[in-house]
């Protein structure tokens, strides 16, 4: 097998200044870029990451890594977003969540304030998806590349997508919205990005925030991604997956509180998993990111062709509002287009099935 | 108006022994009745309550009380569960989840050991959807109530109608199984269950359950409280009743996280007032009690006629669930019957909205 080529390098700006008006004295941010940009440098696009993602989008760093980048079953060689012809890059949020993973950079909460010499915590200042947008417009600036052929990513990275296309209309040709929320967060889902976070605050190591001199929020933040993988999957899918089975044979759950079910053991692993890879306040700072995410006013700028890509069994970003946000778009003359992801895993088919939509990016990206 | 008569009470066991072989050395439980049992002591209908519920189940306590008991809707005179010819029992469960409200007796981990002189916390022993049973027939066999003419209840209290038929086919000639989860509890729901009892053991107030002399760990069982609340109503129900609105108009989420959002301040207010009257351990034994739930075993006991009234938005005991119990008892003989609520209100349409069963609920008493 020969591996994609993954180009993971580190860009840096000073003096960022975030949508608040506040400013970042130092900015720095992890990408991957796959493929080649032409000397022309129109043959760009921009994937943008979900919650929990990082740059990390397509390809393997090593043969013997468990899993590719989480949108390898379109973007490659040959594939839908076809990196023989088009330079793919993909840029690790603002206080990325896997701020401790060794693979991302990012700025965030866990960064060091220059100011203090220690971590920023909740000093940090809020960060909105136009935050996201902007330290990535400035990364296109750098690389010389005036005009996106397309922005695309699933769920948050929807939501920068379409926050590109209304702050900067000359330089997005395409957006693709995949298991996206529509031009808003509703009131749904600002309950369950509240939901979420609140194990990390109710963890007594999570000390206001102020934790990175002592011991980590680790069980309140396994909790936090426990229940947000939880909510991004479908019931039914996981009453197919899952059995009726207990944790150890050896521990009855009718003996003990403390003798647990095997799906509670399977979830908590994985989360921990990704928790001990993971920053509690950054899990803040882009639930409230998300929460934040609303371009309803802004709608008049938005004229370039979306391709929304919904889930049939999402439950937090329903089709629904996909198909919402398409009509808008269609009553104002823009040009969208619809695509339904069959299948019963919920949100996280905008992840894991994104396959299925193939030959409709593919074809939405070449019209 | 003239008020339902309740009559309130509270009946006493010794040396009650659980479906564990651990013997209770008392029980202490609440109960309400509404209309007369009869001469030949055979009109009595038992209601058994979900999991936040009690033995409230009908009525009110006194002309200004803001909200009946749950099942109001059809229990009463002339109503589906007609206490006109009716004698209905509604009894606190074991380890009653509002073991502070002074309206309700139960026995559990906030109770009095006696060889200790303090409460038990989690030195109470596991209990089971069982133990709940044998007590409401303990209660019976003082009443003078050899059979039942029906076992009735939501949720949770549909478990124990469906095992109150496995256990004494004899003693209950109809079953009334709400918002029921069939005949056992899914993986899916097993998750659910631990998942709300996280944020509990995560405060660091709860001190492994013995908080009883200390401050009690109310910011965790509110806010697990505030999970079942919002995992037993539909997202699209949600988002019809609430906006995308600030708590506060001059705190502006932009600026802090500690800024909320209409919807949280609403979810945590009415979490909080529930939580004042909860106990913290008694959430994690309910809810071991229902993740214990299992007679799929001892169906060939099952003879009763069942009805099922599931919710058609109700995610975390779907109408699938019940549908596939219905076709079950057919295949074996036994009548089964299901009407579905049709709405958005989720799983809580088995409480708010079930006076829309009340006809199918009246014939089927009737057969």
């Amino acid at each position: 097998m020969s591996l994609p080529l993954i180009n993971k390098q580190v860009f840096e700006f000073t003096a960022f200044t975030l949508d608040s008006g506040k400013t970042l004295p130092y900015l720095r941010l992890g990408y991957e870029t796959y493929g080649r940009l032409n000397a022309a440098c129109d043959n760009a696009i921009l994937i943008a990451h979900h919650f929990s993602g990082t740059s990390h989008a397509a390809g393997r760093y090593s043969e013997d890594d468990a899993e590719p980048g989480y949108w390898d079953a379109i973007i490659g060689p040959g594939k839908a977003i076809d990196t023989d012809t088009h330079f793919v890059i993909a840029v690790d949020s603002l206080c990325n969540l896997m701020a401790k993973d060794p693979l991302v950079t990012t700025t965030g909460p866990s960064s060091v304030e220059p100011e203090t010499g220690k971590p920023y915590g909740t000093r940090f200042p809020v960060v909105t998806i136009g935050d996201f947008v902007e330290a990535q417009r400035l990364l296109c600036d750098r690389l010389g590349i005036q005009r996106l052929q397309a922005v695309a990513g699933p769920s948050m990275g929807s939501m920068q997508a379409l926050e590109w296309a209304v702050r900067y209309p000359k330089r997005v040709a395409r957006v693709i919205a995949a298991i996206s929320p529509g031009f808003s967060i509703d009131a749904y889902l600002l309950a369950c990005l509240t939901t979420w976070c609140a194990p990390i605050v109710l963890d007594a190591n999570y000390n206001g925030g102020d934790y990175y001199s002592g011991p980590e929020p680790l069980n309140g933040l396994t909790q936090a991604i426990h229940m947000l993988g939880l909510d991004s999957l479908h019931p039914d899918g996981v009453r197919k997956v899952f059995a009726r089975r207990w944790a150890h044979r050896e521990l009855d759950p009718h003996v003990s509180l403390d003798h647990r079910y095997a799906i509670d053991r399977t979830l908590d692993t994985m989360s921990y998993e990704r928790a001990k890879f993971a920053d509690a306040n950054s899990f803040r700072y882009i639930a409230r990111a998300v929460q934040l995410f609303n371009i309803e006013d802004r709608l008049d700028e938005l004229s370039a062709p979306v391709l929304f890509i919904p889930a049939r069994s999402d439950l937090i970003m329903p089709p629904a509002l996909s198909e919402k946000a398409a009509d808008h778009l269609r009553s104002r003359g823009v040009s969208a287009d619809l695509f339904v992801i069959e299948g019963e895993g919920g949100h996280l088919d905008g992840l894991l099935n994104i396959g299925r939509a193939s030959s409709v990016i593919r074809d939405f990206l070449t019209t």
